[in-house]
Formats: structure tokens, C-alpha cells, sequence
């Protein structure tokens, strides 16, 4: 993570610029970590442990759980329930192509997904796991995974599990929606309506930010989050949708700076995504629409604007690639309980 | 489900006669009733549901969290734990061969697949949706499930949505494990302990209860249970695994005769589904099986018996059918949020 103020500084160069603005089609893969290549046993691996509710403290919670794969990505909720029925503070981001995210979480403090993916397990409102030890016991339980781990890693660890899992999560990337059809020649492949409203997001200045292919910012190098300052403007929506209760990456680093400063979240299968914003105040996207136009770019949208927008937001739901569902790895005969 | 008296009855004369008692390998499919035949379509729209926590008022719990297909069909918890972290009072039966049982729930009250998936939708410690209405009102904002509902059911209702979780369920059936493949003639299937420990299950008097293909007690007609009053005989164990606290079918009857009466659970797969009994008080396989011998036949068992025992229920772990997972049919634009 670099500091604010060269942060910003990338943001107000790349608005001033103009770089990378033009839209473009999702590429079929994502950037890969030299130090972490994505094999097929490792992709399976790491979809086991991505479903695996043993990653929990109780046997209740799984990645899976608050990014729900099997749906948008999320789990559509305000905010996320962990362990003991805790509520998190933060709305749950899609894991779809999250891969493309130059910074992961909604305040960019993670540099990799691999970084990303030791978070919740350890978060006493998520997964609650008390340590990493305590997690490598859970593993080393389970022979199954034992005898993967070995082979592909050569053994068990913390950064394993987590490489593991980010591996999967590389796969997960959603081509071919109605724009990127679109952009690839096929005129038929959008409305009318979402052609005026991809128009729209360009005259108005929405992809100042939402730019690229994951339209998430800029192409920046890993672990430089492309941040935005959110609200921008004041408006009714700050009071109405409690916008400025969190202060984003403030609450990271403390420098007054970064007061509000968010990682400019991606706009691919936005439509199946709800509720909006980093605590999942805004119910609809056309609402989100309104409140975006609003607070970053101080403008009152028509409902006929509006309605085209959300046309085109939705031309932006992607393929979602056909998976076997994993076979979690067996108990050693009964010996393995989770915490009662 | 029939009167406590004529439920002892066929258990008694079962046991009498020796119905049924002889080993089978499990049928490829179980029994489908008349008014739910199955269809392709059928069991997809089973599948979405099953895994859809939108079934549950938070949007947190579905089917799987309880039942994990992934794993051995159940959650490897004592209890499990609903909406809110409410915990429930028993452990949850796997999902997995259920098709074969002529009754549902550990206490049976359920005649048939359809009729056991109603419940936990609407027990408030479970997935704890107010009313049938609210489950409906659910699934008519989910436009792909409607599309779904009319093509094969012709509308949405509750009974509807049983019927197709009930048949997604009857295909999840674990064929070839190695007891299957030794009685079908592979007689390099079972390790020389499991075979030891097939033959100790037949002269202990094991299967004069868990009897038949599933090993949950002789064919009965649907919604006719096979029961058997657990702890029969009382030892230390039954204070220090709480075995009395739950009086089984009683619960439901009141009939004094129905006091700690249980429906036979499935031997099959239960190397994978720890901890053991109605409240999941025993955590492995080993003293389940001691328990068992000293409750239910008064014996002590050798701990070499123990050990073959226990080679013989592992060798009742299934093959365990490749699934794609489900793609969770979408909002209808954003306008869908769970119960904050």
C-alpha cells in the first residue's frame, strides 16, 4: 500500500490524463504472481478450502459463505454474518474477478488476494479462528489435505492456505457479458437503452473512475489501490445512508488524508451484487445510480438517465464458468470435532 | 407416521423373524413416490433451493450448511447452528441415502423427503422464515425461480418447493463403497479387520436394527419408521453422554410408550459424519461403537472387536456422485435484500 498522498496523486493524474479510460473487454485471465502459479491441483485445492466451513471457528462459516460463488459473489447482504452471529462492519465485495483488483478489500489494505485470504479466517466477526496455529491444526486434521498440501507445496502452512485459495479465486472471472459482446463487434449484443446509458457513464464522467476492463480504476501495479474519496460531495444521501460513518482507509492508516478514501470497487455483475456501498446502505442500484451521480460528481440525474445507466450496468453481468462442486476432504475416522 | 403400539409392534416381530435382517448392497435409486416424479429439470431447481440461503430469514442458512453435500451430509457439529447463531437441539442426520429412510427426522415425524424439508425452513432456530408466505414472497422475487416453478410445477407454492429439494435429494446416493463392491463379488474389497468386523455385526445382534440396503432397518412402508428405544439398557454412559435428556418420539406423542424411542439411523457413511447420537455427544467412531454395544445389547466389547468394528463401517463409505454446482438464479435488478 503506498501513502495518500502519492495515491492521490495517481488518482488526480489519471483523471487529468485520461489513462486507460477507454473501455474495454475482461480479459480471459487475470495477472498471476510469479511466486505462486496456478496449477490444476492447486485451483481444486483451493476450491475445497474456499468451501470448507472447518476454516471457522465453529464449523459454521466458509469463504463461500458471505462470497457466495454460486451467486454474484456475494451474499447480498447489508453487511455479513461471521461466527455466533456477528455482524461485520463492512459490506462483503464479489470474489468475482476480484483477481483483477491491483488492492483487495474495500479499503485497499491488502496488497495480493493471497494477503486478502488470511484476513477473515482470523477475524473474530468472520471465521474467528483464534491463530494461525490453530488453523494448521484444523488442516493437519484432515489427511486429505495433508497429502495435497504436500504435493503441491511440499508442506502445510498459513501462506499455503492462502496461496491456495487465491489460486482458485483466479478463476473466478466472468467473460463474455452483453458489453464485452459488444465491444468485441457484436452491435446487437446491448439495448438501446444501455448503449445510451454506456454513453452516459462516459459524458457524465462515471468512468473517470470506474475505468478499465474490471471498470475499477486504472491498470496500477499490486498492492496500489486506485482510492477515490467517497463522499465527495455532501448531500442528504451523507445523513440518509450514513456515508461518512466510516471513514474508509482513515481507519487504516489514520493520516487525515485518507479520511473517506475507498478502493474504487469494480461495476462487473454490479446488477447481482446488492445492497451497494461499503456498508451496504443503498437497497437498489438505480438508488445507487442517483447517489453516485450525486456525491461524486454533484449532479441530478433524470429518471431517464438513471434507467439507462442501470441498462447498462446490467449489460455488464458476465458468464459465470460452469464448476464441479468439491468434495471436502474426510475426518480422520471420527476423530475431528469443531468447537462445540 | 403410525401409533407408538404398532411401531413396537413391527420392530418386535421383525426382530422375531429376521425380515429383512440378511446384508444388501445399496439399490442405485431409491423409491420415488407417485405424485413427484423425477425430472432433470425437477432436480436442478431441487439443487438452486438446497443451496440458496435466501431460504432462511437472514439469508445466511441454507439446506447444505446443515446437510453438507460436500462433505459427508451433515456438519460435523454436535448441534448445528441457525439463523442468529441459535443452536438446535439435535445433530443433524446426513442428507446423503436419506431417500432410503421410510421416515424422516431423528424422530420420524416426517413421512417422507418432501414433508422433512418443510420443517427447518420454518423452525425459528433453524433457517427461521416467519410463514409459508414469506417463503413464497421470497422466491416470487427471484424471477428465475418463477420461470422455473411454472415450466415444471405450473406455480410457485410451499409444497412445490418440497418436492423439488425432495428430489434433488433422491439423488444423493453414495453407490460402490467397498462393502457394496465385496458383496457384489470383489472380495479384495474389504480389509481382512472389515470382514471380521461384517461377521462380529451379524453375531453381536448389531444388525438386527440397522438391517437392510441402508442399514437403517427392514423395508417398511413410507412414513412407517423402524424404531428402537436408545439407551435400552442403562450404564455409565447414559449420564455421561446425556443420552436420556431427549425422549426421542415422545417429544412429538406424549405417549409415555414412545419415551426415548428413535427411528434407526444409517450405518451408511458414518465413518464421515462425527460426532454421534441424536445430540452429537460422542466425537468419534470408536466410542460410539462401545456405546452402542454396552446400550443396546448389554455387551463390552474387546477393544479388537472395537477396531473391526470400526474397519467394517468405514468400509461403508460410498462413492460420492460428481455435481456441478448451482448457479443461484439472480435478483430481479437489485430490488431483492435479506431481513437486515
Amino acid at each position: 500500500m503506498k501513502t495518500s498522498q502519492s495515491l492521490l496523486t495517481v488518482s488526480l493524474l489519471t483523471l487529468a490524463s485520461g489513462i486507460a479510460m477507454a473501455m474495454e473487454p475482461l480479459p480471459a485471465n487475470p495477472p498471476v504472481p510469479a511466486d505462486n502459479p496456478i496449477t490444476a491441483a492447486k485451483i481444486e485445492l483451493g476450491k475445497q478450502l474456499f468451501f470448507d466451513p472447518r476454516l471457522s471457528v465453529d464449523g459454521t462459516i466458509s469463504c463461500n459463505s458471505c462470497h457466495n460463488v454460486m451467486a454474484g459473489g456475494t451474499d447480498n447482504r447489508p453487511v455479513s454474518v461471521g461466527v455466533a452471529g456477528q455482524k461485520g462492519g463492512r459490506s462483503a465485495p464479489t470474489v468475482w474477478n476480484a483477481a483483477f483488483l491491483s488492492a483487495q478489500f474495500w479499503d485497499g489494505r491488502a496488497a495480493t488476494l493471497e494477503d486478502q485470504a488470511k484476513g477473515p479466517i482470523l477475524n473474530p466477526v468472520e471465521m474467528g479462528m483464534p491463530n494461525e496455529q490453530a488453523v494448521l491444526d484444523r488442516i493437519n486434521a484432515i489427511p486429505g489435505y495433508v497429502q495435497q498440501f504436500k504435493a503441491i507445496f511440499g508442506e502445510v502452512s498459513y501462506d499455503n492456505i492462502a496461496k491456495a485459495i487465491a489460486t482458485y479465486e483466479r478463476t473466478l472471472v466472468t467473460p463474455n457479458s452483453p458489453f464485452d459482446r459488444y465491444m468485441r463487434g457484436d452491435k446487437s449484443a446491448m439495448s438501446p437503452a444501455a448503449i445510451k446509458g454506456m454513453e452516459l457513464v462516459e459524458s457524465l464522467g462515471c468512468t473517470g473512475c470506474h475505468a478499465g476492463p474490471n471498470f475499477s480504476g486504472p491498470d496500477l501495479p499490486t498492492g496500489q489501490g486506485f482510492f477515490q474519496k467517497f463522499p465527495t460531495y455532501d448531500s442528504p444521501y451523507t445523513k440518509k445512508y450514513r456515508l461518512k460513518d466510516d471513514k474508509g482507509l482513515y481507519e487504516v492508516t489514520k493520516d487525515p488524508a485518507d479520511k473517506h478514501m475507498w478502493r474504487v470497487p469494480t461495476w462487473r455483475n454490479v446488477a447481482l451484487t446488492a445492497p451497494y456501498f461499503h456498508n451496504g446502505s443503498v437497497a437498489t442500484l438505480d438508488e445507487a445510480v442517483r447517489v453516485m451521480a450525486k456525491t461524486q460528481l454533484n449532479k441530478t440525474l433524470s429518471e431517464e438517465q438513471v434507467n439507462n445507466i442501470v441498462a447498462f450496468l446490467n449489460s455488464l453481468t458476465g458468464e459465470f464458468p460452469a464448476q464441479t462442486l468439491p468434495r471436502l476432504p474426510d475426518l480422520a475416522n471420527g476423530s475431528f470435532t469443531t468447537t462445540p
